[in-house]
């Protein structure tokens, strides 16, 4: 079979990868190979699959990850460790203290850049499933898809009848979504919409980093109900 | 009251601060004030005490983290994550996959740096304690170091008996070390001495970067203590 030509670049240009290496191939939703190279030339590999390895087993719980867009090249870091803490989905919101519109993004292409950053950390952790980063939309837009388990995370002090993070129940259905804030934070009108969409909650501490957040949630909520 | 001369040079050149401004001042210790700067000039920053200001609370447990000096500025990182997530304390170790010596870090004078550098994530998170980073030591250094209930982080699969995230129970003491690995793990025998000092643990999922482990470890564990 051929790989892609994406891949096949990465393999003949950045690994230097010849015919006759033993790689490792996954189809991004969920198998994956031992293979052996037949043919390598510029964009155009064939491998030959050999055995079904096993992946990295994926968590009972479906996440997938809101992240308001940060600043900077920051979302890459975010997209990247969001992949290795398992999420299945991620779909970037434009907020009101998102510093860029969701037409720059566009023009700017930088969802093609995040799904290739998700390739990438996928590689890395061992995963066989490839979460999709959907084309970013605005925060209104994505409160249509949002349901009542859902958590938006805020700051402590933001808003009355914060649910402390110990008090989240683990999740009834295997589906959820992690709505997280930009740099300083979703605006009181943010937060009081995301109240009528799903459950806020918040953490105790030291203040997180915008960027260190999802990292953050996700190893806790998943520590929380065991999948870690 | 005389700010100290590092911070009193970042005042001046780098926030370009003036005789006037309203700051904060911390001891490193858990006090945090209010302050009116009096006079700035250079090196030298007088300032005059206000209302002491609530810091971000301490966890109750005190953790030291323990983590093997990874490669290039990623201990950086790892320092930054690691103090935002509340340690009060980081003992670098030197492992057999470490790429570099005590004496090698000892003369770049690395321990100074990543000093300043927890200095500069107390000041980002809100805390008012100073975790100290002490001088890298050997691995085997700091097994002296080590209780029975201190957590050794390990890949699945790279010892029998193992302990799951979820089987960590909720240290007794109020204090515990968490020792984890570099790029490329620990050795079996690292692991081996590691087992006569502590307890093993490991973490399901997708492989974790070695600059990751230190913050997810820290969320994990806390998130499943209530501390988070």
């Amino acid at each position: 079979m051929l790989l892609s030509s994406d891949e096949a670049g990465h393999f003949t240009r950045v690994l230097r990868g010849r015919t006759g290496d033993q790689v490792r191939v996954f189809d991004g939703r969920g198998r994956q190979f031992a293979a052996t190279v037949r043919d390598a030339r510029s964009t155009t590999v064939t491998v030959e699959l050999g055995t079904a390895v096993t992946a990295a087993a994926e968590h009972r719980i479906r996440i997938t990850l809101v992240p308001a867009v940060l600043k900077g090249d920051k979302m890459d870091d975010v997209i990247r460790d969001a992949v290795m803490m398992g999420v299945t989905h991620i779909q970037p919101v434009v907020s009101a203290r998102t510093e860029v519109s969701v037409a720059t993004l566009a023009r700017g292409d930088r969802t093609a850049r995040w799904n290739r950053i998700a390739v990438a950390s996928v590689k890395q952790c061992g995963r066989a499933v490839v979460p999709v980063v959907a084309p970013p939309v605005t925060f209104e837009a994505c409160l249509a898809t949002i349901t009542p388990d859902d958590l938006m995370f805020v700051e402590p002090g933001d808003a009355a009848g914060l649910s402390p993070l110990a008090d989240v129940p683990s999740p009834d259905e295997d589906a959820l979504a992690l709505v997280i804030g930009p740099e300083g934070g979703w605006t009181a009108a943010e937060i009081e919409r995301g109240a009528t969409a799903c459950r806020l909650v918040t953490m105790k501490g030291p203040t997180l980093r915008a960027d260190a957040m999802p990292v953050v949630a996700l190893a806790a909520l998943l520590a929380r109900w065991n999948q870690l």
